[in-house]
């Protein structure tokens, strides 16, 4: 017998049991979802029963699970394929500033499709950040960035006018920004301060981003210094939300470097 | 006379035109979302022929940018009020690992709707990230936490046996799961593992949030332990991606903490 200690068909009350049922269906689908995430499933994802088992609920509620999970285009479901894990994520690393390439190294390539490089006068907000003066030029990049085939983020890029001027000459197709930044500055890169938001994809950027309209992003926002201080990158970072995880480590303590 | 480096009106082809257009509005914007986030900006913001000119744009790429943000619910837009702030975001800090009572300190009163509070068996993937034997029971908390009357995040924890039975037997709803751990454990917490994705919301969800059907949320996987070491909270966080920015800093460097 199931020991369902959380079994909503023993609740009263038909829109009280659609509720329960809805809340454990997201329940299980959490749990789901980070094993899809993490690799912890194979290909195929257990069956109904065996999953109602592990998770002490019926068969109702892991269906429910397995169409929330369907419907953010995780799993694919067919009556006798059983449920197949349709799309893997990339982790990007949130411990350490890292470009996308050097943070995917190992699971393919890189490859950028520029669709703007070029000089522009920086608009006000832009050079505070960057700490110029008001009209002072800076140089724009604008990047589609895919792994194989599958476009994964659209960047859009200030750069100091120094090094960005230098930064266009370089191969900007297949060379991360943060390593053009290194090698012509002769300094490693220091900290960046570093906003994270989900956003709905407009449709303009869906169709770039080959998502269906409003789908959500992970949206970066990230102002990178120098060792020695100097800030020399803004950019404005859509990533698939369906593609990429940002994965870190945090402690209760703030670390020292940030408080200096 | 305007400087318009990138001026659409002046490229040839329709098509063309609205994809360079479409392009800047888009830089314009993600300009403007930061600057209303970091409430750089007032209640109201400047006038299209002003912001046509902050940015070397058209006031037809101005107006494109505005859509986008109100599309987003930033702002709202009235055809003599002007284009006026509709919704501030609260920051939430990446840098050290912090309740939501204590990561909002100052911005008002927390208050938590507790859905759920109980001992449940723990599934196998929980039990094995608690450092648990498989079928050892745990508490599940599920809570709706307000800041004010707005609904900002749905949290479901599970936590350890031991501590999470203490737990049980405090005020869930007016304090953080963070805070009870510390002062139940007699530690501080130590170090948290930290996955973050952008997903939409379903429909259960949506209506629990109060937000729009696969509106996107911040997702946040995190499994958080003692001073010791030990494992003892492991949350799925859904905050609502129109109240929620995640904000830090990184440095190139992977920290020592992180390294051990």
């Amino acid at each position: 017998m199931q020991v369902s200690e959380m079994n909503t068909e023993r609740a009263g009350g038909g829109a009280t049991v659609r509720r329960l049922r809805a809340d454990q269906a997201r329940r299980v689908a959490d749990i789901l979802r980070h094993q899809i995430r993490a690799g912890t499933v194979g290909e195929t994802l257990p069956g109904e029963q065996e999953l109602a088992a592990e998770h002490r609920t019926s068969r109702n509620t892991i269906r429910e699970a397995l169409t929330l999970l369907r419907d953010e285009g995780l799993i694919d479901r067919a009556p006798r394929a059983g449920t197949r894990v349709a799309a893997r994520k990339f982790d990007h690393g949130l411990d350490a500033l890292l470009g996308l390439q050097e943070t995917l190294e190992g699971r393919g390539t890189v490859r950028n499709e520029v669709r703007a490089a070029q000089r522009i006068t920086a608009p006000a907000v832009v050079a505070r950040r960057l700490g110029l003066a008001p009209g002072e030029q800076v140089v724009y990049l604008e990047r589609l960035r895919y792994l194989g085939d599958q476009p994964l983020s659209l960047d859009l890029t200030y750069l100091a006018p120094e090094i960005g001027a230098r930064v266009l000459a370089h191969d900007l197709a297949h060379t991360d920004v943060f390593v053009l930044l290194e090698q012509l500055s002769g300094q490693s890169l220091g900290s960046a301060d570093l906003a994270v938001e989900a956003i709905p994809a407009d449709r303009h950027t869906a169709a770039t981003l080959d998502v269906p309209d409003s789908a959500p992003l992970l949206m970066l926002e990230r102002l990178t210094r120098l060792d020695d201080g100097t800030p020399v990158d803004l950019e404005y970072i859509r990533m698939r939300g369906d593609r990429i995880t940002l994965r870190g480590s945090l402690s209760r303590a703030i670390p020292e470097w940030k408080v200096l």
